[in-house]
């Protein structure tokens, strides 16, 4: 059995989890507490961090974005990056986008100070970058809005990876309460859309013990 | 023509200068002043950022891994990512390690506070950034070498993308002096054999105004 290394509320973990879905791959889970840093871990992944995929046979594929663009190589039904190459280049541009930039500038400072830093034991959360999070959070629910009112999906005519990038990101910043949707009603109906995929349920099922999600998190009409 | 909007150091830039190279496609570049925040830029970029490469067609592709991902995808000969998809995950893995992990504990603190900083006018460098990179260099440089020591190139038999990611950033950080090559021999052959091929020729040859590089920047013999 193919089975993923991951951590419950990791957007890149939850982004795995969505492809593994919707191309129709089964897998297991199995935590992995990278904080830990224990010797399995390094010597599958020198980086130490999750995602880890490792497929039946023992091959061990590590981090995200390979680890997407793998499935999207052995599997390529549903295409998940598109085709031509101007489509796949947008794909990409946004995975990037969600995956750094947005990552650096609100998942950091949110999900990493408001949850990770306590559940870690590292300390007090810094209100100055939870600050910073809730600013720049405005502007690219802004920029998700921008996209899903021109285009079906973010990067287009497909639902496609760059959909699965954003909403990884922002069903684990969901969890935690702090996606200010009542201001954003063009980013939530794309999230609404995203959300109903039979290969999103997983996701809103998950419940970490000692953090309950706020009644919208799994709610399809939120 | 097709052209790459660039900056001189950026160790992005580079990556896709040499890809360029290495699939013999002709293009000319233009220095984009990224601070300058100019409206053009913006349009072709939101992120803001460099490289972005203009299609003869006026198609615009915005961000390294994008571009680089699309030249493999328009010119499959000579493939930078492999064919066998354990291969590509291999390629991708040390991508995203030079690009993500190496950029932010080494080229950032080093490349970004020893000379963006000044250059851009924006103060003094952070002297704990410096000493940190100089730290995390070190520890980089090693693995380098590992890698090098067990394979012919860093992700497996084949000159790659991998191999083109990290000499874009090592060279970058060569050209301010900082690269500590005296302790590090198995690393240094490895860059001595990039070096040499004739897609790294122009960065050797680039002269930025008011900062020399060491004599030993575009030596082959260093």
């Amino acid at each position: 059995m193919r089975t993923l290394y991951h951590l419950w509320l990791s957007p890149f973990c939850r982004k795995v989890r969505v492809v593994l879905r919707e191309k129709g791959a089964e897998f297991e889970m199995s935590v992995e507490k990278v904080w830990e840093r224990r010797t399995e871990l390094l010597a599958m992944n020198p980086a130490g961090t999750v995602p880890i995929l490792i497929e039946p046979d023992g091959e061990i594929i590590a981090d995200s974005g390979p680890i997407c663009e793998y499935l999207e190589d052995i599997y390529p039904e549903p295409a998940l990056i598109g085709t031509a190459p101007l489509v796949r280049a947008e794909v990409r541009r946004l995975i990037a986008w969600f995956d750094q930039k947005f990552d650096h500038e609100v998942t950091e400072n949110l999900l990493g100070e408001k949850f990770m830093k306590r559940f870690m034991g590292l300390g007090e959360p810094n209100s100055e970058a939870i600050r910073a999070g809730q600013t720049n959070f405005r502007y690219h629910l802004d920029y998700v809005g921008y996209l899903a009112e021109r285009r079906k999906w973010l990067a287009g005519e497909e639902f496609s990876l760059a959909d699965i990038a954003a909403a990884a990101h922002i069903s684990s910043l969901d969890y935690i309460g702090v996606v200010p949707w009542e201001n954003y009603p063009s980013a939530k109906d794309w999230y609404a859309r995203v959300k109903s995929r039979p290969s999103f349920r997983g996701l809103l099922a998950d419940r970490i013990p000692g953090a309950t999600p706020p009644k919208h998190y799994a709610d399809l009409d939120f």
